[in-house]
């Protein structure tokens, strides 16, 4: 059992829940800990076909738990060895195969914005404190953000936020491509997004998909992306996911996907 | 002759039509070999100063041909051998040096909508049925899409339609800059544009221009667009479309490029 | 002292102004030269927290000087040694660790925008005339464009304004990211935003950000961002900058940043 998170699966959908509401979900070591141990497991668990992270109470996440004051980033550890929390993190949520909705439901800085780039879909609660502030603290971008960011809204809006720390406007959020939605109801309309993908998507579809996409962010050529989408797709033509969705397009019928994630062979060594 | 396409010239614009009208433009082998076969050829007529790509009847392409049925995409080759039919056409594409406007005249999905990404202008039809549905028939993203689609609209719109497999409105398609237009007469535009190129720039500029962006995509630094641009600039000043159109600017009167496309060397071997 | 530029330091922002305003600024290779050397040496100057730059009269800058006719890119320097004076600027913007925005207070085409997209913050004179003419001339994209370019706006956008050479209205510059706003006083916004930063967030944060945003760009993973975000975080944990962010945030005061751009450690060498 965790600490600092709680999860719970309901039809087939993973809700994370962030969980330090009477200190607004600030992030600590022990979430840190627990939230590696979630996502290290979560890729063998079939019955999770989707994700959802959002946070208990009034607040996504208020960044760093800064109760340790200036020292909060000082480290025994030697400049060799020290590995950012965030970036930990974000390095696991980038090999995860399954759907992660975030649904940012209250205030979300630093850490608390930078751990849902590497997620595939984010919502946030209309007028919702939202930004990049590490400048403001004297730090810089974590949790993989110097990568990530850029390649969700472009180098602009990239540069823009992270230099001058400020906060983002809901309606510039969806705008710019941060985030997909904003909503009064983040977690009401994650659902809805997530049940559209368990009922109508194949589960080893969803696993090739996510990886290839997030992968081929690193491929100078599309013949890397070409090669690895045949190989897929030699393969899904022998296997019954692939049939079932094309008899039941023909048939005009609701698919239903026999195959769990875990028999999709691994394309991305 | 081909027998599933149709190409048509007129004032340097080559139309290239999908033609299969009564099975929605579906893509079949026979039409990827052809498309192949055209695209191979294409860069070498100088007569051709912009392609514009639509489909015959209502439709532009509803994507594979599944008269197959589930067998659609098993294949009689090795999983070595197995190339996706889609990704071939993309590669090519890729190569193309004249500019490419997509006209998606109606419904675009599955290839039907990823053939279009490696073109370099596309124009739907206001409220035409678009989206990558690969999720909901077992499958995943082909065509190379997984490479081009995140580089045309950043990685979050990338992974969410094709995690749901949702259609796309057209107008979400506009603001997220998956197609520049959309338009009550998609073909009109096209040939709008179409003619604008071919009546204001230089078709070595465009040869030139159409390979530099897309395969500055795939370098590590600026360095390497420098170098390569410096190579350019340094040939086009001693040649004569770079003398006219300066002239024509300093006199204040129309360019009339002498040169053609085959006329530039090979800057990106 | 500059004759083609000049330089003026106040409260920390350096504006540094296109001065040749009876051409509308066009570039030439003086100005070429003074601006190199201007952003080489302006790393080392700790006074100079943000930098702005703008054009002297109507104008930001009207593109090459076209004075000499069709033999402007004609070149004594052999195909090998020729070097674009555009990209030798961008090359060294590239390499500035300060933020840079450019107040595009009028008409900016050819290298006059070029010359921009390697600077962070880009706002434009509402109306203006900018774009990307070069295919008009007979010449290419220049200064880095073909890869800085795709990488603000995505790479539609991108061909189509350099394939067309067409103008851009600046509603649409904003919309597509290539600018960040549009304003009646782009100069007084510039100052706006250079104050925002230089009184709230840190040199050293903002040296390291401006270099890691624009250096993640050529990197194929996330884990190159991760390792350089945990060098800095480590050695921002153990100074004062860092102590200072958070002291005040925790004490609920305005941060007074103690430390210099030039304290930071070269962390990308």
């Amino acid at each position: 059992m965790y600490e600092t998170i709680k999860t719970e699966l309901e039809d087939g959908i993973l809700t994370l829940t962030l969980n330090r509401p009477d200190k607004m979900n600030a992030y600590t070591e022990k979430m840190n800990e627990e939230l590696l141990d979630f996502y290290k497991n979560v890729n063998k668990d079939d019955a999770v076909r989707v994700i959802v992270v959002t946070g208990s109470g009034r607040a996504f996440c208020a960044g760093m738990d800064l109760s340790e004051g200036g020292s909060t980033f000082s480290s025994e550890q030697s400049a060799e060895d020290y590995r950012d929390l965030g970036g930990q993190v974000s390095l696991q949520v980038y090999e995860v195969n399954k759907p992660i909705i975030a649904a940012i439901n209250g205030p979300a800085v630093g850490i608390g914005m930078t751990m849902t780039l590497p997620m595939d879909i984010r919502i946030v609660k209309k007028d919702a404190k939202i930004g990049f502030v590490f400048g403001r603290r004297g730090i810089g971008p974590e949790a993989g953000s110097g990568w990530f960011l850029p390649r969700l809204v472009g180098i602009g809006k990239a540069l823009e936020w992270t230099l001058t720390g400020r906060y983002i406007p809901t309606g510039e959020a969806v705008s710019s491509g941060l985030v997909q939605y904003e909503s009064d109801e983040p977690l009401a309309k994650a659902y809805e997004i997530a049940r559209e993908i368990a009922e109508n998507t194949a589960a080893t579809s969803n696993s090739f998909t996510r990886q290839l996409l997030w992968k081929m962010l690193g491929q100078d050529h599309p013949e890397a992306s070409h090669l690895i989408e045949s190989k897929f797709l030699h393969w899904a033509g022998q296997n019954a996911d692939a049939n079932e969705g094309i008899q039941s397009f023909v048939e005009k019928r609701p698919a239903e996907f026999p195959m769990k994630a875990s028999g999709l062979p691994e394309f991305f060594k």
